[in-house]
């Protein structure tokens, strides 16, 4: 990304679904759907412009209090100037385009969407910042939808916000094969989905993270003079996301945070899949977020108090220390005379006799699919005005980068995900005569080391910080009053922490996050994890304590099957590096993985540097680390991961001592040697020697693939137990000697 | 369990680890610690007993209002009998025990059972009413540690009650291989521990379910003239365990339910692992749970507040249609001058010098594990009255069996966990003329066919009854109100439900606790799963939607790895059925396993009723549903389990059409295969035939073991997609052609 032009830099990341607008950003002017805009110098910093008679609202569009004095061209705000017809006709709109979606699939979630197309028309419409022609302009405002079986609510937004990624077509191929509207929103399917949300909770927690992001960003990069970051984030949770405890830890971090840009609207319909929410939810929402540090406040009338709703917004952006719970209650399925209200029309088609109904009882005329020529015109100025925006913001940045051109360049790498040059030479190298060192300590080197060069690597330890070895010595802890820090602290909310990366990495391709906990603690984060594979998010997930090795603590912090577990998850790399080499390898691999996340399971205990380790066979995922046999014939091949490939080269010691030819095997990626080359593969595991023994501290599930049939696996295929870590190994048959028997058994 | 005697009833519970206590309940009088109580026929229903002297502390240990008028012989509370100077040594003890054991074991968790022994003392001294030598008597109050690191807390109340399962040789070898006291509490491993705890924010859960089972068999069974079920669930939680989502999610049902008596206590001492909480928990926990519908009180001084302890039990006790939490500040690490208020006396021992200051500054000159002979001879009496508790309870069974003979053998059943002779004739059997259905409602089929058979089974989905398809039709919702029924609704909160699940299951042997969610959200409670796994506790985890076959909700919600990350855990069954009779078989298989949790992976989509398919079939595991081969010698055998047993079945058709000799295998559960003998397993996949074709709409992983080196394996090694099921199995390549295919290849 050699182009100084600011533009550029945020159009760089347009991915794959969205057709590319075409920008001139050499031109004085830019002409974008027949709207002439200022080309960028052209912008001065004052009021007079187009919207001056509107400060009021372009303030609400601006956010309150964002301190800069630079006013967009072409923004220009609803509320007082568009009449109330026309906002009603909008958000029906919206409703009936969910509602013929779903019918048209026979599938799919109208309710929420019928109930939130209010507080949806007012966010996407009125409120919100963004450039729909370019849906990864860094500074844009980020909404999520929590609930995202409502996901029809998002795409209607998208489509009348003009984003190409939602066209009519779009909405009719709604939950079809290879359409660009899946049945829950997918952030890798559909540009101006920000996170991929469904599973209920995870959308608020993400949420969270994105608004940590720009409020570190924030901090880090804004000057009094020049505001470069400023965004808010939005998001729309409902019943079921509160009652998921990932949410109630998620919101506990933001209000310990005072995530001030974060506003989260919740739908309060009363009303889930088992129905009436008064049979398993009657906590007083309110009373709990307040004790979570949040503004709350209460729209009684979710369906037509749009100015609640308005005002709501207002109130919030005015608390800049907490986030703000908007409880907005409306009723679900709102509009369908006989289902409204009640969790029939929640998860299912509302069937052609009360769609008609529905379409009777609010006054829709039209055919399915159709946007009323007002409503479509009316929502055409967002094209221009997000351009408008994009260029302003452009604008800002190119004085910013004359001014601040080390902190440009930095902000720049985290816009563009672009590494800086040479990052990799940070990653420490060691030696058999190196000391030996847990993994965990070796991993707390390398993220010392590469804090230094990768501006975007931040994260933290769910309440394990000096466990897992996490903590950044050059940086302080990211709280409240110290955003631009890098040491988050999660507290013992894995889940939440899990989702919250998810966030921070999806907020901009350069934020690297890391987390850590126990590697048996996956199991409270897992769904967060695989929203790590399935979304793209390269989060690296730092896992210390990685078997029976951590000792005393017993079974229930003893990982067995969680290896195994994810090997079989797609889109993920589970490493498990032997020793100081290999922990680089490792974090090399997991930062060029942006669109992968990486889980490195690392020892509690001590390690020995081992001969023949190296950060290139790390990246192939299996190699050789030792080998006395020729031809690609060895009388035995012992595999070894981790803390155990230790045991398997002292066992090739002993049994070349007794003139065997043994090769050793690092496999320290299953993924990563999947993807090399057969012939690659083929000189690690020549397909002719079936004389191999594995050896892992782990569940054996799986090995056959590696070993074969005739293999041997040595391994633990029970719980664990407390006791100190030698004296469970020798318990368990992990060592040495139970490796030379087995691969004598073979020979 | 065919003897009368009620007492037997609770004796027959006692497990491997404890010896049995001498009882001789045929005798007039009873001997025990040289304390001579009345026979059961003697006690009588008025309160001329030994201990009528103080009744208001006899009143305090019996509960608040329980209604029943019988008053234990052999109970006496402690608090104004007691010389505070004893409490104070008492608690002490317990600070030193825990010191010694962990200063021994250079391992452990010494800060929580020093800030902690003042409540712990008063619970088990003073407040709770149990059998020291029968920790499974079935009406004692439960005791749970969510707090488990603080397990030397425990151990050392177990000890000092007289506990068999700890003897002071058990607490000096603390955190060793084989010991009774692990390094964090096991139920399976220490008689007197009901749950296992560690990970944080189970144990909350647990008692939660523990609470929930009492309320439940209380509103069952208890008669006006008497309550035959009647006892408190206490337990102490951490700052780390309020933090974990997953006691938010459970202390909002317990909240819903208005479990009146689950008395928690908050061990509110400000540290956790990375320091002071301030770093990342500042939330209003009080004003949390008022949201969530507790009473709270406040404990100011926790360290040495003894009176106002006791005065919270007395109030929590009193508030009956809520949960309490008492909030109980204390110093972590009381007592230890320089460590105490630190991070530092969390997780590690104290060291030889800063115990040695301790001692000092507590005035404790004794040797390591000493118990002082005053303190040693006041907690003796607890072996004297627990057994006086437990026979007066014992008498009041025999009553109750006297008047309610059908309703005493229910319970008897729930106690004592022997199944209803001929329970398993009620699994519905089903011919290949039966509908073609789901698993998912034959699931329900059995569920209620069950349900009249067996008195204890109950349970519920997270918000998903009717995608589930969970509802008993006999029975109404289990809510504050109508407690005494089995459908419990847990809302969206999966992790909190699995665990709640397993404090159910441990409460009683005969409660067979059912729950259910989407299979891929298994996830979000695989915490709780794998300690059903670890503690023994026969869940049956009701799983449905269990591939892409769901369609339309995308890969959100379609499990890919999920069986294969089953498969690797240790003592738990993953049963996939393909039609009724196979999930007929699962239902048995899980209901049998009393001690071992399964999963039932069932379909959302039809599925016909194949030929070949049996109860007994998937007893095995594994099993031929169809063969033309001879001598044990097909030509191909194809493998598959739940929805795509039917495409193997179907391309073994077509293959025979064409000459070929066809074994086709269902694989239901791969546990159960393993565990046949080789003669059987040779039977079914026999060693000469290497030609193996398996079909799961999963992740191939781990099918080599299976299908060996030269099978194919048909599956689904990506994440799914948001489309019609049909067309997703089609461009998956999961099709009878498919298999066709792949067989061909191996011919």
């Amino acid at each position: 990304m050699a182009s100084s032009s600011s533009l550029h830099l945020s159009q760089a990341l347009l991915a794959r679904a969205t057709s590319l607008h075409s920008f001139n950003s050499s031109s004085d002017r830019i002409s974008l759907s027949g709207v002439s805009l200022p080309s960028f110098s052209g912008l001065k910093s004052h009021s007079s412009n187009s919207s001056s008679t509107k400060p009021a609202s372009v303030s609400r569009r601006r956010g309150v209090g964002s301190g800069s004095v630079i006013r967009a061209a072409a923004v220009e705000t609803l509320d007082k100037t568009t009449e109330a017809s026309l906002v009603e006709k909008s958000i029906n709109t919206i409703r009936f385009l969910a509602i013929d979606a779903v019918e048209k699939a026979n599938s799919g979630h109208p309710g929420l969407p019928m109930g939130c197309a209010p507080m949806g028309h007012i966010l996407y419409d009125e409120v919100m910042r963004y450039n729909p022609k370019n849906p990864y302009w860094f500074n844009r405002d980020r909404f999520v939808l929590s609930a995202g079986h409502g996901c029809m609510l998002q795409y209607a937004l998208l489509h009348l916000a003009g984003y190409d990624s939602v066209k009519e077509e779009d909405l009719k191929e709604f939950r079809q094969w290879g359409s660009r509207t899946p049945g829950h929103p997918e952030n890798f399917e559909t540009p101006g989905v920000e996170v991929t949300t469904g599973p209920l909770g995870q959308g608020i927690a993400n949420a969270v993270g994105l608004a940590l992001a720009e409020k570190h960003l924030a901090a880090r990069f804004n000057k009094p003079d020049n505001e470069i970051v400023d965004h808010y984030t939005y998001v729309i949770l409902g019943d079921g996301c509160q009652m998921e405890g990932i949410s109630n830890e998620a919101c506990s971090l933001a209000g310990h945070w005072g995530l001030g840009k974060l506003i989260a609207f919740y739908d309060d319909n009363h009303i889930s899949i088992d129905g009436d929410t008064e049979i398993a939810f009657t906590e007083s929402v309110d009373k709990r977020f307040e004790g979570l540090g949040w503004h709350v406040i209460w729209v009684k009338n979710g369906n037509t108090g749009y100015d609640d709703i308005r005002a709501a917004i207002k109130e919030a952006k005015a608390v800049k220390d907490k986030p703000t719970l908007i409880k907005v209650t409306t009723t679900i399925g709102y509009g369908s005379p006989n289902k409204a209200n009640s969790y029939s029309v929640h998860g299912s088609a509302l069937g052609g006799k009360e769609v008609d109904a529905t379409r009777k009882n609010l006054g829709w005329p039209f055919e399915p699919f159709h946007v009323p020529e007002d409503v479509k015109s009316h929502w055409s100025r967002h094209t221009a005005d997000g351009a408008a925006l994009e260029a302003e913001w452009n604008a800002k940045f190119a004085e910013y980068e004359k001014k601040y051109k080390e902190e440009a360049a930095e902000l720049k790498s985290i816009i563009t995900g672009e590494l800086p040059a040479g990052w990799e030479k940070a990653l420490p190298t060691y030696t058999p005569e190196s000391p030996a060192d847990a993994t965990r300590n070796l991993s707390q080197q390398n993220l010392n080391a590469l804090v230094k060069v990768l501006p975007g690597l931040l994260g933290g330890s769910a309440d394990l910080a000096s466990s897992n070895m996490t903590l950044l010595k050059m940086f302080g802890d990211f709280q409240k009053n110290t955003p631009e820090e890098r040491n988050v602290r999660f507290g013992v909310r894995e889940h939440g922490m899990g989702a919250i990366a998810n966030g921070i990495a999806l907020h901009s391709p350069g934020l690297i996050p890391y987390c850590a906990t126990f590697f048996v603690f996956t199991d409270y984060m897992r769904a967060a994890i695989r929203i790590s594979a399935l979304s793209e998010a390269g989060v690296i997930y730092v896992m210390t304590h990685d078997s029976i090795g951590l000792g005393e603590d017993g079974p229930t912090h003893q990982p067995i099957e969680h290896l195994a577990s994810f090997r079989a998850m797609p889109n993920i790399l589970m490493l498990r590096p032997a020793d100081g080499n290999e922990t680089s390898g490792s974090y090399k691999v997991a930062v060029l993985n942006r669109k992968r996340p990486s889980i490195l399971a690392l020892s509690r205990q001590k390690l020995p540097q081992l001969a023949g380790t190296s950060i290139e066979g790390v990246e192939k995922g299996g190699y050789i680390i030792s080998d006395n046999s020729s031809g690609n014939k060895p009388d035995v091949i012992l595999i070894g991961t981790g803390s155990e490939l230790e045991i398997a080269a002292k066992a090739a010691d002993d049994l070349r001592g007794e003139g065997k030819a043994v090769r050793v095997v690092s496999l320290v990626s299953w993924e990563l040697f999947e993807e090399q080359s057969d012939v690659y593969k083929e000189s690690v595991l020549p397909a002719s020697v079936s004389a191999r023994v594995s050896i892992e501290a782990g569940s054996t599930f799986g090995w056959e693939k590696i070993i074969g049939s005739r293999g041997k696996a040595i391994g633990i295929d029970r719980f664990g137990a407390s006791a100190p870590a030698g004296k469970i190994y020798k318990e368990f048959g992990l060592t040495k000697e139970a490796v030379i028997a087995a691969a004598k058994e073979l020979l």
